[in-house]
This record gives structure tokens, C-alpha cells and sequence, in this order.
């Protein structure tokens, strides 16, 4: 199969109005979402749906952390960076830098399982080698 | 002063519709705004609000985690319990606990700085001894 | 079956910090939640969830409206008043109140319609006897 | 002064998994941020910013609305094209089309006032021209 390994994505994203809060600075729940959407756009990248329409398996998050050290306020425009820190046979790990210009702003992990949805409650699984061999470890 | 200081609140809530997510579980970004919500219920407890109207403090997040073991679906009943385990000069940690009846959820941490608002950027500052004499570590 | 109709419900809520935007006021998309949240508890008051796990109906909104007078600030209580003004053999219809105190802020209507998942497109049916027959119009 | 008016801007967004509700759809609430991520490009696009940091007025919502025929799924593409159809002094009005290729999915309206922020309760005042000057009604 001639197509690359996925290891990392840098999305370039807006504020939008409804995610800063009264203090005018990016509610920090907003980060763990931006996070989100790094990843889901590492999935599309590497030709795969993280969740695909009337999939049985799913991958819910089990660890989730952001550090915060600058603020983004409404319309500044930021890159999230996320890359894949560790492939194991039921969940994979990423690490999510978020800067503004040459400005850190953020850091945070996510640490997500592979389950079976159709089990209750839901049993964590082996990623199937099929969705495993889109992605590798990023270099650091 | 009688009031005696305030250090864990536990707050009970019920799952809305728009908080689960297409796998019919409570979308993980939640469960930061759960940590918050019982976090200003403590707040409020012990006589404070943390954003009053035109406040020149603030406290933003420094840092949040959640690790997550079992899910939340749609209508269900949980319990959100946060404790205070550190006040330093500028900052103020909790650990929280999400249950749905005996059942552990999610355990989170957060972490709050205080900052004055009016410079730019935000600069930390001791928090004032008036809010921090309202609050004590919990006991474990 | 005693059980009396259920056609209007009272929801008390507080607000949240997340949903106060940088003007200092509750988001206008967060009217919309508010007004799900009380259907969704007239809904339990008439022993119904509406979105039951596993079920093969659903009712998607196909209409929803708001007019703002006042606004919404942290922590301020209110009430959101929910009433069914029209029953249709496919749809259903509400009207939305949301109160501080003696001081109206907003009104809305809602509607929403009975479908079949399954269907792809989903497609329109009517609603379940054993459903409507829990509600009625409220009295103006 | 050599600027065009604006009059009209075509969005085009994906739908992030946050914003997919347990029925696999993207939950309304969702399409009255979607029309306003439009506004504030259409705003950019006119060189300003509908809140910038600092501001002593401000452009609350005074009413919105939304009729829903479609529906739209994690990660579909679509276009959300906004189109002013007032301008009165003191508030804007605007029309806004939600279409998957070509699929209608919603349609909108929004009408927001121009108020000043330094006033309790906010005081609806003219649009200041410089404003209203970059912008105009669009074509039917």
C-alpha cells in the first residue's frame, strides 16, 4: 500500500465569537474541542472518519489535559499542532500545541480507546490493523 | 468572622440533551464546564461570586484534566464534586469527582491563577485576602 | 389511565459562566438550549423521555425562533415557562417565556416534527398515540 | 472613499463532531452560530469587527429565527450565505441560506440593534455611520 503513515496535522483556525467568554478570552473548554478537531482532520488526512456512519466501534476519550499560558481573544486567528505520541494496541495518544504568530499558548494530550459500541457498557477493543496502519508516532 | 472557611461542594445535575454527543455519550469537553459549574457553586457557598460585574481580578485556568472511566448518557443523574487541595499566594487547585450514583465517572483537576485584568497581558497577582480567607484546603 | 395531560412547565435555572459571551450577557444561542431543557423536562412530567436510548423515532426541530428584550448575566436565576400551543397528527408546537423575576427577557416558539430514523432521508410520521395522548394544549 | 459596500458573504464550514447531537444531526442550537460566524466575516470583509476589544457599543441580537428542512452529519461540507435585507438606524437585518451543495438545509433571519454598552440597561443608539456606511442591502 504506496500511501504514507499520518503523524501529526497543523489546522489553522479563527476565534469565533460564541467561544470567547466575559472575560474576553477563549473559554478554556474551547481548547479540549479545538483539540478535537486537530485530530479529526489527522483522521480525513490519513483517509479515514473517526466516527463513519453506523460504525460499531468508536473512540471515546480517556484522558484529556490542557496547560494554559496566553489568552486568545475574538478573531485573532491561531494553529493547532497536534501529533501522535503513542500507538498501543487498544488506545493511541497525541500531544496538541496551540500558538498564536511565534506565541505559545497552550498545550494539552488526549488519550483515546478503541471500544465496541454495540456492547454495554462499551468494551475496549484492538484498534482493527486497518485503521492502525493509517497512522504512526510522530518523530518529537 | 464566623463563617467558617469553605473547602468542597458537590453539586447534583442532570444530563441535557445538547451535551451528548452522535456515540449517545457525553461529549468529553463537558465534563470541564461540569468541573466549573460546581466550582462556582463553591464559590457562591462560601459568599463570593468569581466574575463579579466589572471586577478588575479575574481568575482564568491554568491548567484542567480529566481522566474518564465509565460515560453519561442523555437524562441521567450525576453528582459533581469538587474539593479545594492547594491555595498558593496566586493560585488555587481543586481535584474533582463525577458520579452517577455508586458508579465513578471521571476524575479532573484544575488549577486557577489570579490575575489583574487591566494589564496587558494579564499579570498574575496574590489572590486578595479577603476571597482567600473564605476558602481552606479540604481534608483528604 | 388517570394520569392528567401535561401541556406547560416551569423550569427554574441559573447561568452558567460558559454561557456568558464578552459583551457580558448569555449568548443568544443558548435561548434555544434553555427552551429544549424545559421541553425536555415537560417531557419527563409526562413520564417521557424524548429521545429514549435505542428508540426509532426522534423529533428533530423544524422551527425555532427567539425575541430578546432583556438580557442575562452570570449567576442571575430565572425561569424558562414552556407551553404546547398546537398538536398536529405529525408535529407539535410551543411557545417559550423566559423570565427574571417580574422582568420579561425573551419569547420563543418551537416546533417539532415526529420522524422515522431508519428512514434516509428520515421521514415524517405521525406521533404515537401512547405519546400524544400524555400532552394537550395549554389554555392561553 | 474608493471601498465597495458590502452586502452578502458566502460561508463555507464543516461540521465539527461537537456539534452533532445522539440523532447523528447537527444540533439547532448550532445553526444560529453558524449564521453568525457568517455576520462576522461579513463584517471582516467590510474591514471591521462587529466587537472589538474595548468598544463602548455593541450589536446584541434582538431576534432570530430558523426553519430547518434538512439535515446535516459529521463532517459534511456546506455553505452558509448571509445577506443583509435592512438597514434601519438603529438595527440590521439579515437573511441567512444554509445548503449542502445543492441541497437547502435552513433558512434564517437575525436582527440585531446597536446599543451602548456604557448604559444600564444597554440604550439602543444609531448605528454610527462610519459603520453603517460600509455597508448595504443586498440585491434580491
Amino acid at each position: 500500500m504506496p500511501t504514507s503513515r499520518c503523524s501529526q496535522y497543523r489546522l489553522r483556525r479563527r476565534v469565533h465569537f460564541y467561544e470567547v467568554d466575559s472575560a474576553g478570552i477563549v473559554h478554556f473548554s474551547w481548547y479540549f474541542r479545538y483539540m478535537e478537531e486537530a485530530e479529526h482532520a489527522l483522521w480525513r488526512e490519513a483517509g479515514l472518519s473517526i466516527a463513519p456512519s453506523g460504525a460499531e466501534i468508536g473512540f471515546p476519550r480517556v484522558a484529556a489535559a490542557f496547560d494554559y499560558r496566553q489568552v486568545l481573544r475574538f478573531e485573532e486567528e491561531f494553529e493547532v499542532a497536534i501529533a501522535i505520541t503513542a500507538i498501543e494496541p487498544k488506545t493511541m495518544s497525541y500531544a496538541c500545541r496551540i500558538t498564536r504568530g511565534a506565541t505559545p499558548i497552550a498545550t494539552g494530550t488526549l488519550r483515546i480507546a478503541c471500544v465496541n459500541k454495540l456492547a454495554r457498557p462499551w468494551k475496549m477493543i484492538a484498534i482493527p490493523s486497518d485503521i492502525a496502519a493509517r497512522f504512526e508516532v510522530a518523530e518529537a
